[in-house]
């Protein structure tokens, strides 16, 4: 069993990529709105695209507002992928240590992920309990690409962000090398500095695509002294490839984006 | 249909009470730990404390390492309740606002949960999704009862804590009477600063009992000026009340125990 972070790695080598797909899907825009098929259009996204794409990013508020049936498409489309894939729940979980345990179980036993992203707000016992198996990942939000995370993350206490404060927390969980940072790729001014400062930690940067952030300025920040991996994350920009009104596109569409985004990223690492 | 915060001091008066029963069930400490179980043993202590108790809040997390099957009866519980009574979904969510909105649609129309906890690492943007139904409510994480709620929450950013800075974003969403705060028990030294500057907004006060947090401060300091209502979550001090080694009591003791917050509540406000 291998730490998490040399995983990913790992599959990036094995696949020369850095993309995660964003599996984002609300049903009410596909044409049949029923869950038997939005499992089978996410089947086939992930057939479409998974000798190309190496990590795949679930975000869990698409599934859940289906309640325990969204839950049950869950457990099935984790059982979908092979050892050279990473899948990522975007489930944002945090609480005190005796929850965050249960929900550590819940996502890496019962789900069978390979790793979560979770909030900082509570401190380090409540990431403490998701941390305790090395093959297994934590990605803590660190940067957002929303607009509201000036409101607590770009505050300054000590003469320090709070967001660099969360690299700290974060860089004193990386025991067993499975810790990794949010960090948004629309954030490039902050980016190089705080590079420098979350040493071999990988970043999962979401907001490349529709949200506006640049995926050739991230990746050569997220490069920066051959530190730890930069994923970048597109889920609208790839699924809604070539459509119009933020409907998602055809099989063959986000085949064709998925091997776009591709051939960007190797052109830049 | 009334504003959340109103509904919360109608069911507090009407029951004279302001205890909040917590449904944390492990069904690994069961004596048969089937969900079916563990299903009847949640409806029975309902049943046996519903006339006493307004508030109920539940856990995600307790539910969520069952996966499908515990979202499904998380499904059922909510069903079990009046409308003389308000449910707190404990999930502590909180995403950009695209997500966040389909979190609030999971929350309060799949499982229709009154209310739900949310973390504001995110800020703004990622809680106005969940405070656009003024019969739905949102307790926003601001002084959590756990130790690591030092490392971000106590942090000071232009003379202000952290907490503090949460208090004025959720004053700001405020418009709809609908917001209050998850402020710990545990905490007592820095309450009555904090309750002077929080307004109307209720609280929902974790960490009485086995955390070890003070019932008496905390109703003294929550009354404060007769402005927003404290809301006394017990989880463990009630399920395990007469029990050893953490298992739950009987309903029969789980009854006396919340006669006996009760006691201790209605001898205070």
């Amino acid at each position: 069993m291998e730490n998490f972070n040399k995983k990913i790695k790992k599959v990036c080598k094995i696949k020369n990529n850095r993309l995660c797909l964003g599996l984002d899907i609300d049903n009410s825009k596909l044409k049949n709105n029923s869950l038997d098929y939005m499992q089978s259009f996410i089947f086939d996204i992930i057939d479409a695209t998974i000798d190309l794409c190496p990590i795949y990013k679930i975000n869990f508020a698409f599934y859940e507002k289906h309640g325990s049936r969204g839950y049950n498409l869950l457990e099935k489309i984790s059982e979908k992928f092979n050892q050279n894939t990473v899948t990522i729940a975007d489930a944002k979980r945090g609480d005190i240590g005796n929850s965050s345990k249960y929900y550590a179980e819940s996502i890496f036993e019962h789900f069978n992920f390979d790793s979560i992203t979770v909030s900082p707000y509570m401190g380090y016992d409540s990431i403490l309990p998701f941390t305790l198996r090395k093959d297994k990942g934590v990605f803590i939000l660190c940067l957002t690409s929303n607009s509201g995370s000036a409101d607590i993350q770009n505050l300054i206490s000590d003469k320090t962000y709070i967001y660099e404060h969360v690299v700290n927390i974060a860089l004193k969980l990386n025991l067993l090398n499975n810790i990794g940072l949010v960090v948004g790729a629309t954030k490039v001014d902050n980016l190089s500095l705080l590079k420098s400062k979350t040493d071999e930690l990988p970043w999962l940067m979401p907001g490349v695509g529709f949200q506006g952030g640049d995926l050739k300025k991230s990746l050569e920040i997220g490069e920066y002294n051959d530190k730890g991996t930069s994923i970048i994350n597109v889920s609208r920009g790839i699924l809604c490839f070539e459509s119009k009104n933020g409907n998602y596109g055809s099989i063959t569409s986000i085949r064709n984006a998925t091997e776009k985004f591709t051939s960007q990223i190797r052109e830049i690492v």
